[in-house]
């Protein structure tokens, strides 16, 4: 009889887009004159960069004929690509890489999702709360309850303490999502003494390390020293360079980063995670990996940065407009999104009607990403400009 | 402490196709004027149809405009593409399907790696042999300790007797990988109907169906009643059109196939696997999928059955020429593999070795695919038709 692996039903099912849409939904057939503008969700609107389109279109009339045809290219990802990111990603920022330590996939959502698959499942695991929803449904697939939550709230100004008790994997998200809130340099080294001091493991989600402008942020965990030893970092061109379609990112793997057996013995993560992706992954496509190595030159950052600009003045906006009409704000810097703080007599969703019924803005209701979002709201910068100024201009003028 | 899953230390490394390329750079280092055909490697070498290219490159161009820009698209793929699947895959052979039940993907080599991850590591296995090794390696890492053989041999005429023991869960891959038989539909129910008696779950990779040309060959297991509730269907457009760089295939997985709780009570998959796709997956590149649907019409099925056909003409010739030489053959018509069995003086890697030696041709030595597979060699019909003429010339002089 085949058996069911039963961590699987213990997985919530995650509402929160699809509550979203609803109520959208729901509103804009009882208003159907309503003008409604969505700051919800966290997708990228901008096209691609021009020298983006132009590799991808070179490398489909490649594969349009017999002596550039490409099949089956390296299941850990093109070197062209690897080199490129070892050169503008770390070198750039003064940090040594080989580029078989760089993974390229289909995006980290995938990466996210299957290195723990690495790891034990008698694993104790620390979440930051709130965040992006994948780290916790992926711990429960994997059979790991002991769960340890880090509340990233204004009760701490959005800077963690670290667990009282021994946390064998910990997954942080920074540029946070959804709060918006950074760590500083000598902020994160704690987490990184921490992990040397308890040998545990930090998976550190980047996704958003494009929008970080202010000094003393770091880009890479691996500007903290000792990182090497016990962080893995996901990057993703999805926030970066508009891909979230395309599909590109990376998974750094350092040659020094470990896992232990039962009897002690450490074990080098880089060659099980090849070994990993050798075995259940084909590889990105070509045209993706092409178009992702269209950044790495210095036109090529200029035109996605001209994106990121466009985003980042949406950000001020938000902030700015949030903080006159008198909310607490925090994010909106290093970051696409700003989370701001709920008269205390609404919960997240309450405000989130009230908004989609008096501004016709829609939003994200900071409950949605765990218990510590609860009293606040998220808005993304990534939509219109236009729409943008009309929503903030609503929300300043609304009475609750 | 961050501790192992230990079960990757278990997986041995493959080294068939890395001592494949070692020994053949050896050979051609020691021998630089020798004219070397390679009929090893199991990847397409014709440049895809001009219509898949021609739509991919409108793709480009969408995702180059703010208007048409294509951002997140479902994780379980684009309903465009999952409903000419379910009309032209499944209809068109009498098969219904809802577009619910199609999970389209960057390629199966993921699909048949994550999809066990649904299932506990307490299932039985059944893995053919010889065969592709991805199953036999993602059995390991998911703990799964307990496989049978089903040996696809000439002893047996390559129809494999039913396992005597109860197995929970079975690999098959047909037409076969590397072995190039097929089963007939009278020889697959007895399968199907072994999964029913003992709520068996069969994964069936039918990655090579577009090479089925003999009337009783089942396109889709599904032509097999009762398989909906005991088969899941992995199907790539890498051999059926030339995707293996582009990465882009689906998993079909009917309302009815179910596992088993601890408690007897049976769980539906196809819930199971939507969510774990919506976690742990972002969704195929939009241009690859673009690239598929371009299939999906007369002229596209057209274009791609000139390529398969070409393919056919290699095979054929490999087919009728070892016959000639005197080898017994098999494979090579429903398949784009031709497997043969060489002298019992030598082994598969010392054959290989003679062929690579006498006959300048690189082949795959039998053995890399299982026990069972040692004795016999396989050739790919992917290469040059020019090439695979000289080739097989080569071989029917071959003096052993």
């Amino acid at each position: 009889m085949i058996k069911l692996n039963e961590n699987f039903l213990n997985v919530k099912q995650n509402y929160l887009f699809t509550e979203i849409a609803k109520r959208t939904e729901d509103y804009k057939n009882a208003h159907p004159d309503a003008d409604v503008i969505k700051l919800g969700i966290g997708d990228v609107t901008l096209p691609l960069a021009p020298d983006v389109i132009k590799l991808m279109h070179e490398a489909v009339d490649e594969v349009a004929n017999k002596k550039t045809f490409k099949g089956y290219g390296p299941e850990v990802g093109y070197n062209f690509l690897r080199e490129k990111i070892v050169e503008w990603d770390y070198k750039k920022h003064g940090l040594d890489f080989d580029a078989s330590e760089i993974f390229i996939s289909d995006g980290i959502a995938a990466d996210i999702g299957n290195f723990s698959n690495l790891l034990s499942e008698n694993n104790s695991v620390g979440i930051a709360n709130p965040v992006y929803p994948e780290y916790l449904d992926v711990s429960i697939m994997e059979g790991r309850n002991n769960i340890v939550y880090i509340p990233f709230s204004d009760k701490n100004n959005f800077v963690p303490d670290l667990p009282k008790e021994k946390v064998d994997l910990i997954y942080l998200c920074l540029p946070n999502n959804p709060t918006g809130t950074v760590l500083k340099k000598n902020e994160l080294k704690k987490w990184i003494d921490y992990a040397i001091e308890n040998k545990s493991l930090i998976l550190f989600d980047a996704a958003y390390e494009r929008f970080i402008e202010e000094d003393n942020v770091p880009h890479s965990i691996y500007e903290i020293e000792g990182a090497r030893k016990v962080a893995v970092e996901f990057k993703s061109f999805s926030k970066t360079a508009g891909f979230t379609g395309i599909r590109c990112g990376y998974t750094v793997v350092p040659k020094e980063v470990v896992a232990y057996k039962e009897d002690g013995e450490a074990v080098n993560l880089n060659n099980l995670w090849n070994r990993r992706q050798c075995t259940k992954f084909n590889g990105a496509s070509y045209i993706s990996q092409k178009g992702a190595e269209a950044i790495y030159t210095e036109e090529g950052q200029k035109q996605i940065d001209e994106n990121i600009n466009y985003y980042k003045r949406n950000c001020k906006l938000l902030k700015e407009g949030l903080e006159q009409a008198g909310f607490k704000v925090y994010g909106g810097v290093n970051s696409p999104y700003v989370w701001f703080k709920i008269p205390e007599k609404y919960t997240s969703w309450e405000f989130f009607d009230l908004l989609l019924d008096k501004a016709n803005v829609v939003t994200t209701p900071g409950s949605g990403f765990g218990e510590e979002g609860e009293g606040f709201i998220r808005l993304s910068s990534f939509g219109n400009y236009e729409d943008t100024v009309r929503a903030i201009e609503r929300i300043k003028k609304l009475e609750y």
